[in-house]
């Protein structure tokens, strides 16, 4: 049995995000709070913790009263509550009642939790905060049995800022995805060009070989590939992986917990130099300027535009306009965490703050000559940005496994 | 480079299901339709085929009128806009116009929609089609434009119906599906029960351990785990999976073209015997039970309770109350294709059709001795049901790999 001997960093859950959703129930005064999704909507996970089942299920909090202490009801079909030992052990935070609730096949969700509001309300309505993007059907259902909702950007605003048990969770996934690139880079190391194609035990390199290849030692390492690995070369013939191009390798695993890694790298194999050689010097002098750009206050778009000037400074044109056929300096920086893409982002709550965690990525994309990019994730403190896991950077790819 | 030789039977992409959409919004004469959702909505893969960008995007189908063609749009964010090479090449079906259109980072998708359609249908409004659950904001944002929104179930009704091409699809998953299982066997098969625990190398099988085995194999094989590999055993202490008490191993792989996989089996190593060969033998007679009962015209909850009846005649209990401390038969058949629980399901369009592919799982759970489940994929023609892919089931696990 061939299996990674240990285990990678401790894959700790951290505690429910609701109390993010109870302060903001409190201060508007309403009764409580709705949200519908599917398995794998990532605030059900970030609010309950748990990989829910294949299905809708909601989480309803209900604000505490003179009669009641406040409670968190997590709502499935009854047909999956044999899972109901994992859901029960949900910790919704302190002095918070929790309960499951099963619904049987013909009810909908809204119908449920309507029941479940007018049994602790009773006649009595109020408002109900619930995100912008809830079910149509169970938004309806809510009003017309007399509640009103306001929307709420509290779980998205909330995920934006990591706690030290989530930058933990962070760190785990983002280590797989160090050893998947590490993976990649000695397959390749151990490739043969022949004809301009590389070649492993007599057979071409294909991108979904070497995808393939990256995605078993990922899954070996208990994280999932989300099939988000890509791997891309501008010449790539039927896939076949072209020596002396580069090669752009992207992973985004995700782990146990839910939480997603980036890490980006570019390599080629016997690279002649010349403009690929300038575009990677490009991209790791714009990963820099980026990383010293992260500090609590700034947007992310500033650090965006710093990116791709420094980039650009490699003489790489730096329009912004949309014609897809120019090479230009790219650089992107947004928030991860239980999304791929999250709070803060370009163009909307962009502010860093003591907390974020940012997938930055930096570099030059070619229609022709293809595209050199770095991407990692940085964590952001009071004192600035450190790299979450370190992973060197080199364009001729490198057996970092030797004598493993 | 250790990796499987040959990729798994031929991944070829379907058709989009766009025509159902343009059908129902005929019959209605309706204006169009509208579908919004993140990655994972697997209404939105049935409709594109392509594997989404990690943020909110939608379909727009535009009926076509006196001056106008047909016409579906995909809309998505301007920085996801660089996959846009992918995405153009979306068939959506005869004579029906494509595009892809962007939107700025402050702009949400409700909006961009409103515009699209005022640009198509300018002052004039009318009905459009909207699955139940599409976000609110987008419904809010559509209805003040003027549009009377009107749900659908075309797609998820179209989607019970699985064409020869998804049947391919499913069939190619769980071919993958068997061959990790038949990597769980041989893992069970080497290794060693000392003191009641399985030991492999010297150190206890976890069912840890044994689910990164089995998600690499998957991984090696070009498709996800997607989180859906599940060991459980009854007594398994700190994860150490027993000797002599029954395996539970349940794979749901999902595809690269979306579709997913299910396979349950249970074994023990060095069985005693009794109670899990009779739950074993029970649920192999549930199972062709099942089998039996599929056929056009019968309603899946028909075919639960007969398994559930055959089950039960081997001395279990049938009880369907909630008491979850009894041992009890146990059989679900539920719709599958690119999510794991869809149409045709007991309570809501159960009723099968020749093209509907069926998750059947029949067995025993006890809380205290375990769970004894076998589960596979059947499809439905005309003249009944065929397992979508044979693999052997026998309680002591077999090193079916022996030889390869």
């Amino acid at each position: 049995m061939t299996d990674s001997p240990e285990p990678p960093a401790s894959l700790t859950r951290p505690p429910s995000g609701l109390p993010a959703v109870r302060a903001a129930v409190d201060e508007v005064d309403a009764v409580g709070f709705v949200h519908v999704g599917g398995r794998a909507d990532p605030a059900l996970r970030y609010l309950t913790r748990v990989d829910g089942p294949d299905r809708e299920t909601a989480v309803v909090f209900l604000s505490g009263d003179k009669t009641a202490d406040p409670e968190a009801v997590y709502c499935v079909p009854n047909d999956v509550i044999g899972e109901a030992a994992a859901f029960e052990q949900i910790e919704w935070g302190d002095e918070i009642n929790r309960r499951v609730a099963g619904r049987g096949p013909t009810t909908a969700t809204g119908q449920q939790i309507v029941r479940l509001l007018d049994d602790r309300f009773g006649e009595s309505t109020g408002t109900l905060l619930v995100p912008r993007t809830i079910p149509h059907d169970t938004a309806v259902f809510l009003r017309q049995a007399g509640y009103e909702l306001q929307s709420t950007p509290a779980v998205a605003t909330a995920r934006a800022t990591k706690t030290p048990a989530e930058r933990d969770c962070l760190r785990a996934v983002q280590e797989a995805a160090t050893a998947g690139m590490a993976c990649a880079e000695a397959a390749l190391v151990a490739s043969e060009p022949i004809d301009g194609e590389l070649m492993v035990d007599g057979r071409p390199l294909t991108t979904e070989r070497l995808r393939r290849r990256i995605d078993a030692e990922l899954a070996s390492l208990g994280v999932e590939p989300a099939a988000s690995t890509r791997i891309e070369a501008p010449t790539a013939a039927a896939d076949r992986l072209p020596a002396g191009e580069p090669i752009r390798i992207h992973l985004a695993p995700r782990g146990p917990h839910g939480y997603r890694g980036h890490l980006t790298r570019t390599v080629a194999v016997d690279s002649r130099g010349g403009w690929e050689r300038r575009a990677f010097i490009a991209a790791e002098a714009g990963l820099r300027a980026a990383a010293r750009q992260l500090e609590p206050g700034v947007d992310v778009s500033t650090v965006e535009t710093e990116a791709i000037a420094e980039v650009g400074a490699y003489g790489f044109a730096v329009a912004s306009d949309e014609n897809a056929m120019a090479a230009r300096a790219v650089a992107t920086a947004d928030g991860i965490g239980l999304s791929a893409y999250e709070f803060p982002v370009c163009g909307s709550e962009g502010e860093l703050t003591p907390g974020s965690v940012i997938a930055v990525e930096t570099g030059v994309d070619d229609p022709e000559r293809g595209s050199v990019r770095l991407g990692t994730l940085f964590g952001v403190s009071t004192g600035g940005a450190q790299t979450l896991v370190e992973y060197p950077s080199s364009l001729s790819p490198v057996d970092r496994l030797d004598g493993d």
